[in-house]
């Protein structure tokens, strides 16, 4: 079963209450342009994520607003941020990374909320069923090409409001010299030893 | 059958001709450490490399000089310079992209010779044929982990004076979260479609 990739780069979730920290009373995020998942949207609205070691500007906000501040970076991030974020779900925030999220009228440090994202696929419950995947939370997936392989540990997110898509960071694409739109394959049913 | 891991970050491979274009007359690489591989070592020279998008600075030269100019970068590297060099093997370098290199007292542009590295193992003549890879020129290898899986397309490069060790780039590195004399293993005899 083939599934479209998309590649995230750093970016930041936040709170309402950051968000106006960083951009002032009142703000509210601009739509950029929506992203495949229903109702996310890449905003205007950039930062700099900032540690003792390093900085890096120009990180670009995804909206809405959310119930949590999060900053995802991929582990070449964090390797010059001086960072060892563990591999997370969106959410799953306990005892992740500290850092400091600067905007144009203040900055935010985050004692926890420094993650890398776990490769993730999006799909609707029916499109998990129809795949057979229910009760299934991990899957194997195979890449072609001249740094092929498989990508193990690739979560199942199944939500209502889903596009079907699988979400890897930089470095994943990066190595296996993925670009967006990429297909890939599920091995449904194929547990590689 | 374990290997272990040693990451290659971007470094660069020198000319004794274009050594002396960017460090001066009868220079001579001075050696930082040796490296594993025998003779080889990492060089306390570094040189920036350039394109007309980006620049790098602080990239190592690995000596001894050779008779060719190879500039070894990660494709988050290549992103960056605004580079697509293929994946090849080392002295491989027809069609390549090219790149400008800097020294403290001269540049070179090179016409070709910027490559993504093929992921590959070193090994003897005897340690192949003792791990049943005689003829064999690609294996899989497995890496566990929070981020694990396979890669597929590690060549095998087999010289007498060889140190046994899986040479990968950063971007692999970061992908699966290994880290310089973790073991992985080759996956012998095993085809995984």
């Amino acid at each position: 079963m083939k599934v479209t990739v998309g590649i995230s780069n750093r970016h930041v979730h936040v709170t309402k209450e950051h968000l106006e920290i960083l951009f002032g009373e009142n703000y509210e995020l601009q739509v950029l342009r929506p992203v495949n998942q229903p109702g996310q949207f890449a905003s205007v609205e950039k930062v700099s994520i900032e540690t003792s070691k390093s900085k890096i500007d120009g990180v670009r906000i995804l909206g809405p607003v959310r119930p949590y501040t999060q900053v995802e970076v991929s582990k070449t991030d964090a390797i010059k941020l001086g960072l060892n974020p563990p591999v997370r779900d969106s959410g799953d925030l306990k005892g992740s990374e500290p850092i400091t999220i600067i905007g144009p009228c203040g900055k935010v440090k985050i004692e926890e909320g420094c993650i890398l994202a776990t490769r993730h696929i999006h799909m609707t419950p029916e499109e998990r069923k129809k795949l057979g995947l229910e009760g299934v939370s991990k899957v194997n997936v195979k890449i072609e090409g001249e740094k092929g392989g498989i990508m193990k540990e690739v979560h199942i997110k199944s939500a209502d409001a889903s596009y079907y898509e699988m979400h890897i960071d930089t470095d994943d694409a990066n190595a296996f010299l993925l670009t967006n739109n990429d297909q890939v394959e599920i091995l449904i049913g194929k547990e590689y030893e």
